[in-house]
């Protein structure tokens, strides 16, 4: 056990973040609290994903949840965790040590947190978020807005699990849009998340015509100024057969 | 920032747990160290995870690395971040409490774990352990192994994991077999991998001839007692072309 040893007792806190991501027909959204604080020459105004250290008697998952109801009001929320972030300079800037020590009433020393992710559909959460913080949805390609901490990182590490996960299982990609969605809904939720253009005859072609868990309704859109188009809707145990995990 | 107040500060330690996998033709196994320790009324001797509580300025996979070339002498292992756990009963047997005070001569209270896994090839690693630990291949399925810590927890995630992967993106499964592998060994290492078994017809239709980035070899095994099996290979780039993520 000699290299336990060289362990050093480290002042160290553990927390959650939580990346929440929705779709608006158009672009790819993020969930971000504001924060803002006082510096010697000036105030400031950036942003962060939804968290918390946890409690002392909090499992990780149930820290996430927390966080997340208490700051945005979302409850239910299907919680995946993704990557931990541990870096020694995570907390190396000043500002992010001052900010947390004064929100939390205690020394912060090293933080250690652990990422979590969620797909949900906007058009269900409208008005649904907390009074208490401020809480807006943003681009997630929105280079004014200024990210705390390592979350600039923590965004960059959530999109390209969501990417692989929509890769090889689109299953997910479902949980962005709205229970019936437009040939265009689901090909500019793909093209905002891979950030490509997809030509609209291959995609129909490829995501939709192809895939039997992809069920036309009837039902068309309405008072729009264009060619109102069919609507479709996701089968998931169409989807489930078919991609049923053991081989 | 009112929901921050109510956190404890808490006397917290953060670890790393590295979950080895091979396959040695027949089954899964698992890499493990020898845990030996006394107790009142008897010595007891049982076996975890290769890992440890991370240093002062020690990234996350940094730490990982280091476990597993300070405990196994393995070195340039691709190490894979899956899941943390941080259950507050994760060292609620004093047992482990015990010997990890004893371990890291410091005094240990909750402990947040980093899993990491890793797939790798037997063969390429024979007799290359590092003789300061006892570390031995253990068969996953094996009950009469007793874990330490919460070890059987990381074990059932960590290949759920696995199984998943594999599911959408097979290629992972190939870091298990050497180079050269026939299409028994392919077949034995999806049915311990899935507890499942497969008929030697469809797997060969499903899993090799319908794949083209297994390549067929003119060699063949030599001195066995049953029909000499021809050997196959797994070609990376005719895999990345057919499974390229972004698509």
């Amino acid at each position: 056990m000699e290299n336990y040893s060289r362990t050093k007792a480290l002042f160290i806190s553990v927390s959650v973040d939580c990346v929440i991501l929705g779709f608006d027909g158009k672009s790819l959204k993020m969930l971000l609290m504001s924060r803002k604080g006082k510096e010697e020459n000036s105030d400031y105004n950036d942003f962060k994903f939804p968290g918390s250290i946890i409690y002392a008697n909090e499992d990780l998952d149930l820290a996430a949840e927390r966080a997340v109801k208490e700051i945005t009001g979302l409850k239910n929320i299907k919680l995946q965790q993704f990557k931990s972030f541990g870096s020694p300079d995570r907390t190396s800037n000043p500002r992010d040590t001052r900010w947390l020590e004064n929100a939390t009433r205690q020394k912060v020393g090293r933080i250690v947190t652990v990422g979590y992710i969620t797909l949900i559909k906007m058009n269900q959460v409208v008005g649904t978020f907390s009074k208490e913080y401020d809480v807006k949805w943003f681009d997630v390609t929105d280079e004014t807005v200024k990210l705390a901490f390592d979350h600039t990182l923590i965004l960059s590490e959530a999109l390209k699990e969501i990417r692989r996960q929509v890769t090889y299982n689109p299953v997910i990609i479902f949980d962005l849009l709205p229970k019936k969605f437009t040939a265009r809904d689901l090909r500019m939720a793909y093209s905002t998340l891979f950030s490509k253009n997809y030509d609209v005859r291959n995609f129909y072609k490829k995501f939709i015509e192809g895939e039997k868990y992809i069920i036309a309704l009837e039902e068309k859109e309405r008072n729009v100024t264009h060619r109102a188009a069919r609507y479709f809707r996701f089968d998931r145990k169409a989807y489930t057969k078919k991609h049923s995990v053991v081989r």
